[in-house]
C-alpha cells in the first residue's frame, strides 16, 4: 500500500455515499477543493470550467471533467478507482450532463467551497432540488483523522517546527518584516512543504493586529514579534504554528502577560480529551486570561480544525458544544493583544483516546533574540 | 495620484452600483476575490469568516469584516474610501448583519467566486431574495480595461516574456519537467510577480495533454516541450504566455504543424478589432488548422479574458457572439495535439481602437535548443 492509498483510501467513496444518505442528501456534488481531494485524492485545478464528482447516496459515482483535463484526471488517484469519468467539450453544458445523469434527488450537498458561479448554474439545471452543504455529510468524516492523516499532520508539524527553530536567526533589528517573511517562506518550502500559505510577521504595534501579515516596518530592539506561519505538504495536509519572539529586552508588561498566555495555552491543551466540548477548550484558554485582567484583549476564538484545509471543523469557539473525539485535530492558539504589542502561542494538537498530543513541539518558552 | 489610485480608482464603487441597477440587482455582495479587489482594491484573505462588501444599487455601500481583520481592512485601499466598515465578533452572525443593513432587495448579485458556504447562508438570511451572479453587472466593467489596467497587463506580459527568454537555457536533455518548472517558478518571482500561478512544462507525449502540469519525466533529445506559464503581479494583474520549444531536431511532422499553428495564431490576432465577435476570433484560429487537417486536434477554445483573474470574460469560444470592444484583453492560444507530442502558442492581446496590441513579444519562431 502506498502512502497515497493510506491517506486517500478507496473506501472513501462508499463512506461519503453513506454519509450523504445519513444526512438526507440524494447526492454530493464536489468541485475542486478539499472535499473532492478528501473523497478521491484528486487535487484538481479550480477553474471556471466545471470539474465535479457526483456521489449519489445510492448508485454509482461519476466524475465530470473538461476534455482537456481528462488525462490529468485519469493520472490522478481518482483514476485508480473504479469510477466513470465523463469529459465535456468547450461548447457542451456540463451542468445539464450532471443533472441528467443524477436524476432528480430531493437534495444535493455542494462542496463548501464551490464557487457561486457553479452553485447558481446547478440550481438552474436542477430546478426544485434543494441545495445544502456537503459538509453536513462530510464534516464528521473529515474532522476525525485516520492514523495516516495524523501522521501526515505530524510530518507537517515537524516541518514547520524546523522553520520556527530558524526564525530567531532572522529577527535582526534593522531588517523589515517583509524580509523576514521571505526567509520564512523559502524555508517553509525547503523544509518540505509544497506551498507556503501564510507568513505573518507582526512586530511591535503590528503584533496587536492578529491578522497583520508582513509590512515594510523595520524591526527594532524591544520589539515583540508574532510569527504565525504555515504551508501545505505534498500530502495535502497543512501546518500552522505561532510563536512570539522578543528582540532584546521585552517591553514593559509583555513578559508578564506572555506567562499568562503560556499558562492559558497549556490549560487549554490539558482540557483536551474525548467527550469534552470544543467550547470548553475555548473556555479553558479564556479563564486564566480573563482572571489576569486581559480578557478584553483575547479577541478571537481559541482554535480551528486543520487537515486538508488550514481552517475546518471542529472550531474551538464559544457556542460549539460538539464533543471532542479521538482523531479531532485543531489549533490551540490563545492571544493577548493589549497594544502597542501583542502575543499569541499556537500548537496543532490531536485529541487521542486519553488526552492530547501536541504536533508542534518547538519551545514555547519566551525566546529573546539578542538585539 | 498613486499607481493604486489609477488602477483602483475611487469611482469604481459608484460605477459598480450603477451597473447593479442596470442589471436589475438591488445590491452586490462581494466576498474576497477578484470582484471585491476590482471594486475597492482590497486584496482580502479568503476564509470561512465572512468578509463582504455590500454595494446597494442605491444607498451607501458598507464593508463587513471579522473583528480581527479590521486593521487590515482599514489599512487596505478600501480604507481610503468613504466607506462604512463594520466588524463582527466570533460569536456574531455576520449574515444577519448584512441582511438587516440591506433591507430586502428583490435580487442580489453574488461574487462569482463566493463559496457555497456563504451563498447558502445568505440565502437563509435573506429568504425570498433572488440570488444572481455579480458578473451580470460587473463583467462589462471588468472586461474593458482602463489604460492603467492595460499598462499593468503590459508590465505582467513583459515580466513573463523575460522568463520565456530564459527557458531555452533550462531545457536540457536529462533534466526532469519538474526541475525546469522549479527554475521557471523562481524566475517568475525574480522577474517581479508576487506569485507564480502555474508552470506547465509538458514534454514529448505529455505535450499532447493541454493541461498537463509538470512531472518527473526526463527531457530527451527530440522532445517538443509546451511551456505555459504565468503569475500575478503585485498590482493584482496576471500574466499568461505559452511557447513550444524543441530539444535538438523536431519530431517528424512537428515542424510542419508548428508552422500551421503559428499562422493560425497570427490569423486570430489579425482578426481582432472593435466590433468583431469573440467567436469569430476563435473561428479565425480554427480555419487554417482545420484546412491543414488538424482540426480534430485543436480541442479547446482559442482564448480567455485576463485581468485580475487569469481566466475571465470575454471568452474566445464558439457561441460567444459578444462584439469586441477597445480595452478587451484576452489570450489567443490555439493548439494542435496530434500526439505523441503537441504544440501551443499563446499571447495576451488587447483590442485597441483600430486592431490588436500583443502584450507578449518574445519570439514565436520555433526555438530549437541544442540537444
Amino acid at each position: 500500500m502506498t502512502v497515497s492509498d493510506q491517506l486517500y483510501p478507496a473506501s472513501r467513496l462508499a463512506a461519503a455515499a453513506a454519509a450523504a444518505a445519513r444526512a438526507g442528501l440524494g447526492a454530493l456534488l464536489l468541485t475542486p477543493g478539499p472535499d473532492l481531494r478528501y473523497v478521491v485524492g484528486y487535487d484538481a485545478h479550480a477553474s471556471e470550467r466545471l470539474t465535479c464528482l457526483a456521489v449519489p447516496a445510492s448508485g454509482d459515482p461519476f466524475l465530470v471533467v473538461p476534455r482537456l483535463e481528462l488525462p490529468a484526471a485519469k493520472a490522478s488517484p481518482a483514476g485508480r478507482l473504479n469510477l466513470e469519468i465523463l469529459s465535456w467539450d468547450e461548447t457542451d453544458d456540463p451542468y445539464a450532463l450532471v443533472a441528467s445523469k443524477l436524476g432528480n434527488p430531493a437534495a444535493v450537498g455542494l462542496a463548501d467551497r464551490m464557487w457561486a458561479l457553479m452553485v447558481l448554474r446547478f440550481a438552474a439545471a436542477q430546478p426544485g432540488v434543494r441545495q445544502a452543504l456537503a459538509s453536513i455529510a462530510l464534516s464528521e468524516l473529515r474532522s476525525v483523522k485516520s492514523p495516516a492523516e495524523v501522521a501526515a499532520l505530524r510530518e507537517a508539524g515537524q516541518a514547520i517546527d524546523r522553520v520556527h527553530a530558524m526564525v530567531p536567526g532572522w529577527l535582526l533589528a534593522g531588517r523589515t518584516e517583509r524580509h523576514v517573511a521571505q526567509d520564512i517562506s523559502d524555508a517553509i518550502i525547503a523544509e518540505g512543504h509544497a506551498t507556503a500559505d501564510f507568513t505573518i510577521v507582526a512586530s511591535g504595534p503590528n503584533g496587536a493586529s492578529p491578522h497583520h501579515t508582513a509590512s515594510d516596518r523595520v524591526l527594532r530592539a524591544g520589539d515583540a514579534v508574532v510569527v504565525d506561519i504555515g504551508g501545505t505538504m505534498p500530502s495535502g495536509y497543512c501546518s500552522d504554528c505561532t510563536r512570539t519572539y522578543v528582540i532584546g529586552e521585552p517591553p514593559a508588561e509583555f513578559a508578564a502577560y506572555y506567562q499568562v498566555l503560556k499558562a492559558a495555552q497549556d490549560a487549554a491543551c490539558e482540557r483536551v480529551r474525548p467527550g469534552v466540548s470544543a467550547e470548553s477548550v475555548d473556555a479553558a484558554a479564556r479563564e486564566p486570561i480573563t482572571a489576569a485582567g486581559y480578557g478584553d484583549y483575547f479577541v478571537h476564538r481559541t482554535g480551528h480544525g486543520i487537515g486538508l484545509e488550514t481552517h475546518e471543523d471542529p472550531y474551538i469557539v464559544s457556542g460549539n458544544a460538539e464533543p471532542l473525539r479521538p482523531g479531532h485535530a485543531f489549533s490551540v492558539e490563545p492571544g493577548i493583544y493589549p497594544g502597542p504589542h501583542g502575543a499569541r502561542i499556537e500548537d496543532i494538537v490531536v485529541c487521542t483516546e486519553t488526552g492530547c498530543e501536541r504536533l508542534n513541539t518547538v519551545t514555547r518558552e519566551l525566546v529573546c533574540v539578542p538585539a
